[in-house]
């Protein structure tokens, strides 16, 4: 699948794109990211594309042009599932989102920046604004990388060991187990002896029923569901 | 504030460091963020820090030692007031969790990687655990990214309009109201003619009743809280 990232912070992204699952997706030709800095589709000659709020609120806002040309160019060029827009006020982020939005082909993320962008961007060019959580960033730039990160590792094949992300926290409604390594003894605490007693089915047992109780103390509505 | 940043890889958070609100409030002496790879703390000379579960389960887990061993020369130096670990397990990370922890001294954060981190480093030496959302990263690194982002824009002075960060989405339960810049009219898009009256108490009354009716249809339990 092809990721398109529209952003004003390219750099804070660099890093992100080069290192683990991401980096190691795009070596395998599973997932092909790409950053655009929408400064390069400003049209004012300081390439700024951010200017004062109509009603004279606080903060600057993203101007349309910038971003709606450079969407067009890329829609030029491919069909676009989705064009995505990170904001608080978007449907919140979840495991069945992301592994729906990992059957894509290619999708958009634009980093909204500053106060915001331009209303009539996100009534007439977005398709679906996400949410990862109630708290607000000073830029859409983590959340497109959470978004993508997500996304992509439930590609079949971007992690290794692919048993590993079917037993992950949420995919089946149920946290985690706890888990552990060696050294048995660290310090005077232990790990818990029906891990070390072999009995294959046993362990099964209490991990299943470790992920209930942990899910019914700690998370509960996750069951309600 | 300081926050410990642990993790085996610093490389994809050097960006965000650099960037941003993080090194602006950073040049201010608001925020003093420091990377800690923990391989450096790795006992094992091939400098890995993790082994496979006990139990036979999928998956690579953190070890103990290295964990502990860098979060104990931390504390050495300074009190911390939390040792935060990052999981999808943890509590919800909201705004109100953000604006408090805005007012710690020194924090710590440990980004779990691989099937997780062994459960007596949460049992002992942990003493938060906050998830962003209900879905499942490669790392805790993008998580602490998220967290850090959160935190240090509500330091005072640490954006530079504060009013901003105030009307923004959450800090007063409501989404926040659309936005437009110029031009007034981009492609037969236009802006609300409110916007463009001039007249100050009714724009005020307008984007209120926006934000109102915005959080009503999109995230009605804000309201209810």
């Amino acid at each position: 699948m092809r990721i398109d990232i529209i952003t004003v912070l390219p750099e804070l992204l660099q890093g992100f794109l080069q290192e683990s699952i991401i980096g190691r997706a795009q070596k395998r030709g599973l997932a092909d990211i790409h950053l655009h800095n929408l400064r390069d589709w400003a049209v004012r000659r300081d390439r700024r594309i951010d200017d004062y709020p109509y009603g004279g609120s606080a903060g600057m806002v993203m101007q349309c042009e910038p971003i709606d040309r450079c969407i067009t160019s890329l829609k030029a060029e491919r069909r676009y599932d989705e064009v995505i827009f990170t904001s608080p006020d978007g449907q919140q982020f979840s495991q069945p989102m992301a592994n729906q939005l990992s059957l894509a082909e290619n999708i958009i993320i634009l980093c909204g920046h500053y106060k915001g962008i331009d209303h009539r961007i996100r009534e007439h060019l977005i398709t679906r604004e996400i949410s990862i959580g109630d708290y607000v960033l000073t830029g859409g730039e983590l959340a497109a990388a959470v978004i993508a990160d997500a996304v992509v590792r439930v590609i079949p094949g971007a992690i290794g060991d692919e048993q590993s992300a079917l037993s992950d926290s949420f995919q089946d409604d149920l946290l985690a187990p706890p888990v552990y390594t060696r050294p048995a003894d660290y310090k005077g605490w232990r790990v818990p002896d029906i891990l070390l007693s072999g009995h294959e089915a046993r362990i099964r047992e209490w991990e299943l029923q470790q992920a209930m109780e942990r899910t019914a103390r700690l998370r509960p509505d996750l069951i309600k569901k």
